[in-house]
């Protein structure tokens, strides 16, 4: 099946995909040519201008369409370590790609100098988007760069990505509210130290009293501690924990114990970041909903 | 240039067009297949199958691309009151669309009619969407349509979503987490009765005293009983609130009040649901990120 326009012609095949879809599809891209909503990255240069975005939890295809469509009209794109890095491989050569991400404990730019970046690469007349993983405003500094372009002058949009901390569990199997079992849920950054004293920013106290499902974020480097916090607060010890490595990635991988045993089982494993922490009964549903074959991650 | 998609190769050749613009189209239309936004639906049955598809907080462009193109590909739609109804105005008119949307007090199927419908139209080969708002686990009862499923032995599939707990501030200005303001955030249904005893599924003491942050979804209906809750715990009365009504759709409404003031304010206003409320010092963001100017809702 054959399109004409713009000078262009499209041709569809079906590689697997049946006659109808085939025409189907033909006359689709044939509108698009005719209404001029192809292609989307302009040549000429435009008013600059910032998109924070966030990218979801790994998984390419978990980017909202807002966010892709940003993505491909982008002449710079600012890049996160826990961004959903399979997107870059569809960019045009000519954007330029600037990796900020920083090892876990090593160096990189500072939140300031990201910032800076994102700023004059618009003053320049370039449009930015900023992709993170995760949601921009789910401990994704996205506040101070928003701040750092209104300061600036600097049109600056916000697009809000589906964050880790549903999307971790779930790709494991796991709900993070269930009918009768939690009706509210708490996100933790376990960057924070527990039992750091009364001017913690964290109440551990209210966090092992209260939400029935508790999700610690970058918590792997504490979590021995961090568990211990719980229990020592009136946690039960045999609340069970889920700790879900790169969700949604293909080597995506599960760990389930409980709050005395997963610090213990995690050293042993071996597992080191980026993961995701489950505390609560919600990490028995995997086992209870999917009949002992919760979710695999993506086949590609 | 070739792009691959959906089962189809497209061939983009320049007739009359320059190298530049042949893999520009090349390049949008591997967008539009990737994003479900080309019409994939198959014209030939497969075997029947159920995802259960997280539409996000309302814009369309905020679904997924995974989510999106499933929706492109579906035969049955089966469709919640506070999903992002607009994608459902581009479906093919032979694609079955259920509402199984409730209003807020009144009829409609019950949690058991709609996984029945699910698994009845996934046995007859359909394959299924079932399109939520926000994410299918953040009190979107997905649980439970995995389990009916799983049980009948259909394949099923959990795509999660943009929550609008996240999505909802965010669209209204306001990060549920900041640097030196809130490391953490709870989210809660706002259909459970405060101060329900001891037998409570939720430990509203335990909100009042810990996250930073604390996001009600569906709470309008009881904002005055949770607001007193809180105050009546210990948080001050004081801490301001913001409640966003028809977040990220183009009629947006938001209020600012206190915990003190605000269901007198929601009243006064008129509000109705769906709106999402926001409880913390994060609230007040919303005039310091943006310099008086948050963001707008969408102008479409």
């Amino acid at each position: 099946a054959v399109a004409r326009g713009g000078g262009l012609l499209v041709a569809v095949t079906g590689e697997t995909a049946d006659p109808g879809r085939t025409r189907a599809v033909r006359d689709a891209v044939a509108l698009l040519l005719e209404t001029g909503e192809l292609p989307l990255r302009a040549h000429r240069p435009g008013p600059g201008r910032v998109a924070l975005v966030g990218g979801g939890p790994g998984d390419p295809g978990l980017i909202t369409v807002r966010g892709r469509r940003l993505l491909a009209e982008a002449d710079v794109v600012v890049v996160d370590r826990l961004a959903p890095r399979a997107l870059l491989d569809r960019l045009d050569p000519a954007v330029e790609v600037v990796d900020v991400g920083k090892t876990p404990h090593g160096a990189g730019p500072t939140q300031p100098d990201i910032s800076a970046l994102l700023v004059q690469r618009a003053r320049a007349g370039r449009r930015v988007v900023r992709l993170k993983g995760g949601d921009p405003f789910v401990f994704g500094r996205g506040g101070e760069e928003v701040l750092a372009c209104v300061r600036a002058g600097v049109p600056v949009e916000v697009v809000p990505g589906v964050t880790s901390a549903v999307a971790g569990p779930a790709a494991a199997g796991i709900p993070v509210t269930h009918r009768g079992v939690a009706a509210d849920f708490a996100v933790v950054s376990g960057h924070v130290e527990p039992g750091a004293g009364p001017g913690s920013v964290i109440d551990w106290q209210a966090l092992a009293d209260g939400p029935a499902t508790l999700v610690l974020l970058m918590a792997l480097d504490r979590l021995g501690p961090a568990a211990a916090a719980l229990v020592a607060r009136g946690r039960p010890g045999d609340t069970p924990v889920a700790v879900v490595r790169r969700a949604t990635l293909p080597d995506q991988q599960v760990l389930v114990a409980t709050l005395d045993t997963v610090a213990a089982e995690v050293a042993r494993a071996g597992l080191r970041p980026p993961a995701v922490v489950v505390v609560g009964r919600v990490v028995a549903l995997r086992e209870q909903l999917w009949g002992g074959a919760p979710p695999a991650p993506p086949a590609s």
